[in-house]
This record gives structure tokens, sequence and C-alpha cells, in this order.
């Protein structure tokens, strides 16, 4: 293995493909022990290519967030695709070919979205989001009768043919460490079962699906679920590893930045990489926002982080990276920091799943 | 003027045409009542046709911040481009290429920077940069001598058509208010005034180029510079807006953002609209960090913010819009909400550059 980091002109993704498919190969083992199907969440991708990775280690079923990428990945071969955001009611003839094409599951909260199923043509599988306590989207867990309601109404529809409940405990992400994880995956299961002891809709006509990156990436067992669904642990990234979701060197994405500046004065160096590579999105360590940690740079592609190089600024398109003194005298310009981004979702969007590889 | 929001489907960039015109115009009177030239920095649209419109103004110079857009807009036809970035050696062919096709301008602060300048085989304009305050890119504006050594060394150059100096007061961005820019405004061309009479170079050999959205818009006179290079006035957003860099209707994007589900007992909706079309640019209002303002919808596009409106969260496709009760009341599923994001730039970069243009 070994990458044409010679090659590289400006700011590029870079996907260790043998960390990618040890993660995507660990999950879908873990699945399989856990007894519960997997459906990789493909939002963090985006890229049809490394969706092929999954299926070859016989992933059939996935989750998306929005209709283009379930546009895109229906067109790659996919054909049990998960729309994992409340539905639109714009998007009903997108929703409609889709259904036509794949089976198509979607996600619904409110009485009007089933008005908005009943005008579809095709047969979905619909899910009913409940929010165990991250307060995003879905009905409260503690509010049984609406949501038995909602499963009875739903039930009628033709349109119907699998019912769901969809669950994100999108609140592991303030955690830390395997006891933090394991608190929240207890509460979101515990309150998920409960929940389902007072509906009058019998269980085993319910598919339940969960699942975020760092339950699923800590936890063995998933009592009560028939389904789960990451997505970020493909690649992982800082914030993963800061939650303890994921160690080093399972991180399977990185930007390459060229260095365009030197401020030994600031002990700092500017690489061309800014807020339309990175986002964003941050890491708080010690009381400081980081966007990025900088990798040691190997001939295979990176190793293990070096200690104090952080990438602290972002404009547009620079990167203000603090460096140890002894790697800043030893940088020319062009010279390529690998730094692992805060979230690795939002940079192949940034870049739309255009990524250079290392085989 | 009418837009066709029956159309939306999904998360859309919308651009107010007439108000985006009004503000191009107004750029380009005060830059000639100011005996300055207009420059604009094209990486807050990065849009051939929005460029145009530029173009019907009688601009003819612009600024980017990367080779691919320069590229792009040497394409559409535009021929004095400036890549204000430092300069990034890996980037030589490109550089090469586009100096050929148009008259291209650099921008360098280290002597290995002019040794790759020297590698070229066409003339550039090389400008140096100066950091007068800001502390993100250029030589600090006390290192007279140093900034003496690179102009002459760059001088002797035969690559070197003409020289210049490049200032960005980002400061200004932190600022609130016009008693505060203008303080930021003196203090910055007031350094740079004492740096270069202490250069050995003639003034009249250097082009000198300032500029940033809130300095721009709200002061009247650039004593010392050539040429002014502002970039995000073309929309303006919540941070210029808080600044005070300009006012509500001057503001000629926003996002159009179907809702997708509703929480009364939380005040609040979620939107179609996440981290991948806002970015996470955030402006701190009250200790608070919001995303976005939502605007009164109105036949012609949008009018007044609404009170108490506002995009408070954010992930991937997600948003989280506190709103006020009687709004929240009215509001149906698919509803558009039409929200001025914090950052303009990082919109259209998310967005590729395309948009929905209210003419």
């Amino acid at each position: 293995m070994s990458w044409n980091w010679y090659q590289i002109e400006g700011p590029t993704v870079i996907v260790d493909k043998a960390k990618a498919v040890r993660n995507i190969e660990r999950m879908q083992a873990k699945a399989k022990s856990a007894e519960v199907r997997l459906r990789p969440h493909f939002k963090t991708h985006q890229s049809d290519e490394i969706g092929s990775w999954f299926r070859a280690t016989g992933a059939k079923h996935i989750a998306v967030s929005s209709v283009p990428m379930a546009q895109q990945f229906a067109a790659a071969g996919w054909n049990d695709i998960l729309i994992a955001i409340p539905l639109n009611p714009r998007q009903l003839s997108s929703y409609n070919q889709l259904a036509i094409e794949v089976r198509l599951g979607l996600t619904v909260e409110h009485t009007d979205a089933l008005e908005a199923i009943s005008e579809l043509t095709t047969q979905v599988d619909l899910y009913i989001e409940i929010d165990a306590g991250y307060g995003r989207t879905g009905i409260l867990w503690t509010e049984h009768v609406r949501i038995d309601d909602l499963l009875h109404e739903a039930r009628q529809l033709p349109q119907v043919r699998q019912l769901g409940l969809l669950l994100h405990a999108g609140n592991s992400y303030n955690r830390d460490g395997d006891d933090e994880i394991a608190q929240i995956h207890e509460q979101s299961l515990g309150r998920l079962s409960d929940l389902v002891s007072r509906l009058t809709i019998p269980r085993e006509e319910l598919l339940i699906s969960v699942g975020d990156t760092p339950t699923c990436s800590r936890m063995d067992s998933f009592p009560g679920a028939d389904e789960i669904r990451p997505g970020n642990y493909v690649f992982y990234d800082l914030m993963q590893q800061q939650i303890g979701a994921c160690d080093w060197q399972d991180i399977a994405l990185a930007v390459a930045c060229p260095v365009i500046a030197r401020y030994p004065e600031r002990g700092e160096v500017v690489v061309h990489g800014g807020a339309v590579h990175f986002s964003k999105d941050r890491v708080t360590i010690n009381g400081t926002d980081y966007f990025g940690q900088v990798m040691q740079l190997t001939p295979e592609g990176w190793g293990e982080p070096v200690a104090g190089a952080l990438l602290h600024g972002l404009s547009q398109e620079h990167g203000k990276v603090k460096v140890p003194d002894e790697m800043l005298s030893r940088l020319e310009l062009g010279d390529l920091l690998v730094i692992v981004p805060a979230h690795s979702c939002l940079v192949m969007d940034a870049s739309k799943g255009q990524c250079q590889i290392i085989e």
C-alpha cells in the first residue's frame, strides 16, 4: 500500500481503504453476533465506490438523509433504502418514483405526514420516529397514546407495507467514554422498551431501528432492536475519538493540506484547507475549540497524532495550525499536513464524495 | 418580480437579484468616488451568472481564493484575476497555465515562494501580503526590513510584471458598529502607510490592495490604497448585519427550508436545512449561538426578520428553529421558512454556486 502524495495539488480528502473496510467488517460482525440487521447510514460517505465496500461484506439495506442521496444510491444498485429524516410533503413525487425503483422507507411523526403517505401510489415501509431524550426529531417516548394512535392510523393505509419505530440517540455524541455511552444506550433502549410495552400494536408487527455511531461502536447488544443504523463508523473522526467511540488507528479519513505560510513567532503555520473543506464543526478540548488533529505522515498514509499539532482556526480557504517548534522548523511551503477532521461526514459532503483512496 | 416557491422541493438557496445588483452598484459608485479600483472577491458567489451582474456595472478585475475558482472565472471570460491566498508551490503548473490565459495575480510572503515564482514561464502580478493586525496570513507591518528585502528580491524577477502589497483586515469582523469598524479601518491603513513610508521601494511602483466587507461597506475613503477587494457585500448576511456592515433590506441571499416537524412544547420546528446547507458558521447574540434568522415570506421573496425566529441548532441535514407561538401554530409540514444564514459565502460554496434567482 502506498499513496501518491506527490501528485496532490490542493486540499484533498484521503481515505484509507484498509481501515475503512476493517471498520465496515467489524460492525457487520457485531450486528451478526448481536442478532440485529445492520443498515449502514450512507450520508457519511456519499460515494458509490465506498458503498461497494459495504456491499462486499453483505450489506443490503442502507439509510440516507435526503432524496438526492436516495436517488444516487438507487442508481448505484441499492434496492432497500430508508430516508431517515422526517417526510417532506414537497417531495412526494420523488418518493413515489423512488418507491417504484427500490424498497423505500420513510419517516413520519405527524398525522398530516400520514395524509401525504396516503397520496403515494406505491407501497413503502413507514417508520414513526421516537425521541428517547435527544431532543431533535421524533415523538417523545412518553407520549405512548399519540404514538399508538399514529401507528393504528398508519396501519390502515394500503401504502404501508411494514411499520416501524425509528430512534437516533444523538445525545451519545455529548458523552465521554464507555460508561457514559453505556448510560445513554441503556436509557434509550429502556425508554423504547417501556414505550413498546404500552402500545396496543403487537411487537411483531413493528420493525425497530436504532443506532448512532458511539453506541453501536462500543456496545455489544441492542436489546429490543431489530436493526442498527450507524453511519460515521466507516471513517470515524476526531469527535468520535474524543467521545471514546474509536481509537486513533480506526480513523480512516483525513484531509491533506499544503502548507502555504509559516509563523514561527506564533508557533503556527497556515495551510490551504478551510471551512469549505473541514466545515466548522468542532471539538472542544480543555476549553478550546479545534477543527482537526495533525497526524504523522507515513509512506502508507498516516500514523499516530502529532502531539500539540491542532487545527484551531478556519476561514473560507485558510486553516491555522498550531505545530510544535521542532516540526515547524522543518516545514517547507507545499509540505502536506494530514489532518483528521472534527467531523468526517461534513468533510465528505463538502467534497461531494470525492476523495483519494489509499488502496 | 416574483418567485416560484411552489416549485421548491428541498433546501434551496435563493438570491434576490434586485438587492444584489443594488449592492454591486453601490460599491462600484463608492469605489469611483473614493478614486480606488474595485476588485470584487468572487469567492462569495462562485457563480458565472452572478459574476455577469458585476460585469454589467463595469467590473474588470476580480479576486478569488483558489485555483479552481480562478479556472472557473477564466473560462467565463474574466481576464484579470488575483488569487488572494498565499502561493502553493504544488500548483505551479496551474498558475503557469492561468497566466497564459489571463492577467494573473499571486500572493507571497516567503522567499521560498519567490523561488517558485522564478520557475514560472509567464509574467504575473505579485503581491506581498501584509498583516496589519488580523493575525491570519501576511508579514507583520512592523517587519519593514523583511518586507523591503522581499520586494527588492521580487523586483529582480523577470516573471514579475507589477509589484503590490495586499492587506485583508479580517479583524473588522469582530467589530460592532461604525465606530469600531472605523477604528480598525484607520488602524489598518495607518499601519500600512507607516510601513510604506519606511520602504526603499518607490510608492509608485507598488499597487496597494486592501479591503474587507465591513470597512468597504461603511467607510467612504481608503487613504493610501489603490484598490479595494470586498466580496461578501454582494449578498451580505446575518453576521454582517450584526457587525453593522449592512441593513436587513441589503441582504440578498437566504435559504428556503421546508418545515418537516413541529414541537409546540419546545417552541420550535425542525426544517430540512442543516450543516451541509448553512455550514456551521455562527453569530453570537446575547451569549447564544445562531446560524440564521427567519424572514417574513412575501410574494416577492422575503421582507423583514421575524422577531424571535432563529435557527439555533444544526445537524447534517436538520435545522432546529425557535419560532414564536403564533407563527408555530400556523405552520404546516412543507411550509417554507426563508432563513438568512450567518455566513452567505459558505452557503454558496456548499451549494457550489447553485441557487434560485428572484428576478
